[in-house]
């Protein structure tokens, strides 16, 4: 097998674009896609300052060496999770990538600053994707806007983004579909520009990206996401990929192009903000305060059960 | 396991319904629902006459069995296809069907009326699938206009739904999307409305009502049907539902309600009538006329090759 573009040895086949690339092409080719992607939605510009949120995983630390390598002014966002293992190990992983190309990285201990997420889930007993989900959306936009930030980027790959797609088509989640874009503007002062400019690139493409470029990143997934719904999407859709290549990019493409602006989010109020912390809430508290009062009340039950319990009967 | 309805052994299990049912509740259960779906998607009334495309498998003689239970005027319309042991094993089914049940069945032979789909599909070198549904589309509006019908009812069921369905999302083929309904209203007088009361009842729904029916149908798929794509996404949607039950339904149910009016057709100009049959047509000759008339071309083409090669040199 060949390079399609210079015709050496190729490294990396790519049946959905019918290609296959030597290592240095398809280095190549990944920045040339991810940077047309960054011009072509308009995300950021090489004046602004963009705060990358790094989990240590291929898809966040492939997604900051091509800004870091196209000139782009970053810093790194990386929230401990408190997952025991998992968190660790990440935490080193991104810090040893930010300590090597000498970037700065913010590390936020969620046990410190608030709850860890094992912890939110216990409590709550919900799962711990919903806590994990809420508490990241809130400390993203938070340290956006404290460090002075405009734009926060994320490493979702095209596979999150179709298996996100297809898990909102099956049950026609019309909201969701109405904010399904790769850009996301704020809606409040104190939310921050959202985008994803790695949304056309496989997760095989970043993979190979973070191995060819030498990325040392956490291997394994959050031990949570076993089972998770997300997981089964991608799996149906490397079924479909594998029988029609190309599939996954013309699902989420087509959709951005033709259906997508079809989705209209309803009119609601705007948001306010939250009485508690004072970042945007769409209720009195915002969604992070609410979770916040649960534990705490969770919490302060359980220390009341069990005082009434070591109290002599 | 108990019947959900009177406690009695249940023989089905519907767990994308939660429901078990015994022979005498799922054979109501299945009238009902198919009775509701006419009424609410105003499909027609017991005064109308409804044509029954009929091809002998389960789906379409599931759905008259119930049309004539039910109360309804029907007659039956078989295409003879021509697709040798296949055709002629489905239309003797069509045919016991419409004897042991006293009720009218017009049969259409394509190899007469026309020519059969592999000629067809051999002389135009397209996929037979294309030419049938060509060919069908003609004779189900021909038939139902000559015979003085208004409703054409054909027995497409949830699976079949929900993989056209599939299919067009994941390409997201706008026109089709705004095509897909359970009642398509003519657009010309000599077109006829199309129904699917079967659109909300799973194949194993289906296949059981026929079995407990003691309906004799052809069991094999049409041959030409193997590999198609059609069989794929009711793989792929077979593993999901079987991971989520009752997605398949959710997803065409909320289609409909949600979706499928934000997808619009373009407004293209009526069809006129063709120049050659008088049907409608969206060009000087309808599509059927032209395949007609391609096969036609060709079938000279080899006639005067074979005349050429047997001059003497």
């Amino acid at each position: 097998m060949k390079c399609t573009r210079c015709h050496a040895r190729a490294t990396i086949n790519l049946p959905s674009h019918n290609a296959a690339f030597c290592r240095a092409c398809f280095l190549l080719y990944f920045c040339r896609q991810v940077e047309r992607t960054i011009t072509k939605e308009k995300m950021f510009t090489r004046d602004e300052r963009v705060l990358v949120a790094v989990s240590g995983g291929k898809d966040s630390l492939a997604l900051w060496d091509v800004l870091i390598t196209q000139g782009y002014q970053t810093e790194g966002l990386y929230l401990d999770l408190g997952i025991d293992a998992y968190s660790s190990l990440s935490r080193q992983k991104a810090e040893h990538f930010a300590r090597l190309h000498h970037v700065p990285l913010r590390i936020v201990p969620l046990a410190e600053e608030a709850v860890s997420v094992p912890v939110a889930a216990r409590f709550t007993q919900r799962p711990p994707c919903a806590a994990c989900g809420k508490m990241k959306r809130y400390f993203f936009d938070r340290y956006a806007q404290e460090g002075g930030f405009t734009v926060l980027a994320t490493g979702h790959n095209l596979d999150d983004e179709a298996a996100r797609l297809l898990a909102n088509v099956l049950h026609w989640q019309m909201e969701y579909l109405a904010r399904e874009k790769p850009v996301l503007h704020p809606t409040h002062p104190k939310f921050v520009r959202k985008v994803r400019p790695l949304y056309r690139m496989s997760e095989l493409e970043t993979a190979a990206y973070a191995f060819l470029r030498g990325i040392d990143y956490v291997i394994d997934e959050c031990p949570h996401s076993h089972g998770a719904s997300q997981l089964f999407y991608k799996e149906i859709l490397n079924r479909i990929e594998a029988h029609m290549p190309g599939t996954k990019l013309t699902f989420v493409q087509e959709f951005l192009r033709s259906a997508q602006s079809l989705f209209v989010a309803p009119d609601g109020s705007p948001p306010q903000e939250c009485e508690s912390c004072g970042m945007p809430a769409f209720a009195p508290l915002c969604s992070f305060c609410r979770l916040m009062h649960e534990v705490e009340r969770k919490r302060r039950q359980n220390r009341d059960q069990s005082d009434t319990d070591s109290l002599p009967s």
